[in-house]
């Protein structure tokens, strides 16, 4: 057997999510799918590092795939983007070590959550960014990221429906700016619980519109409960930019 | 009777262009049902300044309309943006001259190209480029540029099923940059024949690939035959991006 590292982009705007689910389609599915031609009677299965949410998208999401077959890396990459739709693409495969496991080998993700301000959105991003028209100041955003950084229980930043129980995580990065007419925050980290990047915009934008104090951040993540941070940004504004090894 | 004066933005992928056709959806339709409701009995006309074709998009279009309902323009703005499909934006409404009309008193025009040339492209801006995978020499095609600026009869250059008779235009600018992994054309001038700007494009990627001379560009123009110039690209690639008056 032999272990393939896909590196891959898609645009998440028609999709359930990364992994498989019964009420719609995945990206993880019609990567398999598309696989599946090479593997003959085997059923190949893929390891995507970052389990990305419905709507949500990815500039660089990492997944890991066990297959007997032979053909070369560079056969299979260009077999693949011929068979995907243009909304998934293929930008590399690698032979890997044959342990190699794209999800529990990972050291570290950074994503990226995108908001429109504009009084009057362009239509062009519609798909990509979270559409706020209240301003937003992004000082007070800033100053209440700073608590987030290090290690934490994120518990209170987790989606209510997650079995996940340890919410300990490492925030290595949280970085608030101003690009053109759209606020951009990124956030690196060791690993994220369901919809964390998501409550932790949501709860900045709640901050940055007044709705909140800024140190209501510490307070909140204190808390572990969810009630205690903001709302959840919705999917569309995130991408998933970097999986670190 | 009162004249509005309207600029907007689109995304053209879902519409067969800016004019009402038998075929299917246009920009102004959409526009002129959502503005039927405020016009009473009356049937609103909008007038475009260019009349972009099946999945051209524009960034700034303008459009004259005459009205007979006293409403603030600011309210008009409000109501159409609320009404308006999320791909059509109206990004301001202004009270114009009652003789203002957004298509005969245009001066100039203007128009943007986006190429994609990377080897695998990224999803997000699929809609919005021409996907050119053949490496694509910047130099001859600013060299082959040049021939086009100034007043000249742009037949050759001209769709065939175009009913215009007189070709003379006026090109004031033809840029050609490479922005990041994309090469972007911009095109000024006082007016533009149907495919005009795609099949300067279209003949300028000819040269770029080294299917065609540099030189052949100003034959092109000097034969006034659609079959002297090269290929028509496709219309996805290109945004209007201003009109001037």
């Amino acid at each position: 057997m032999r272990t393939l590292k896909l590196t891959l982009a898609y645009d998440g705007t028609n999709y359930v999510g990364w992994q498989r689910q019964e009420n719609g389609l995945a990206v993880q599915q019609v990567l398999e799918e598309a696989l599946q031609p090479m593997c003959g009677d085997r059923v190949p299965v893929l390891m995507g590092a970052g389990r990305t949410d419905a709507g949500v998208h990815a500039t660089e999401q990492v997944a890991s795939v066990r297959v007997s077959f032979d053909h070369a890396a560079s056969a299979v990459h260009r077999a693949l983007n011929v068979r995907l739709p243009r909304d998934i693409r293929v930008l590399a495969v690698e032979d890997a070590d044959p342990r190699f496991h794209a999800r529990f080998d990972a050291t570290g993700k950074s994503y990226r959550y995108r908001i429109a301000t504009d009084r009057v959105p362009l239509p062009f991003d519609r798909w990509f960014v979270w559409q706020m028209a209240q301003p937003c100041d992004i000082d007070s955003m800033r100053a209440a990221a700073g608590a987030l950084l290090g290690r934490h229980d994120f518990t209170s930043f987790q989606a209510r429906d997650s079995a996940v129980l340890d919410g300990w995580r490492t925030l290595e990065r949280v970085h608030v700016e101003r690009v053109g007419s759209e606020i951009q925050i990124e956030v690196d980290g060791d690993g994220f619980l369901r919809h964390m990047v998501r409550i932790i915009v949501g709860t900045l934008v709640d901050i940055g519109v007044g709705n909140r104090a800024v140190d209501s951040m510490a307070s909140a993540l204190a808390a572990r409960d969810r009630q205690a941070a903001g709302r959840t940004a919705p999917a569309q504004g995130l991408t998933l930019v970097k999986i670190r090894y």
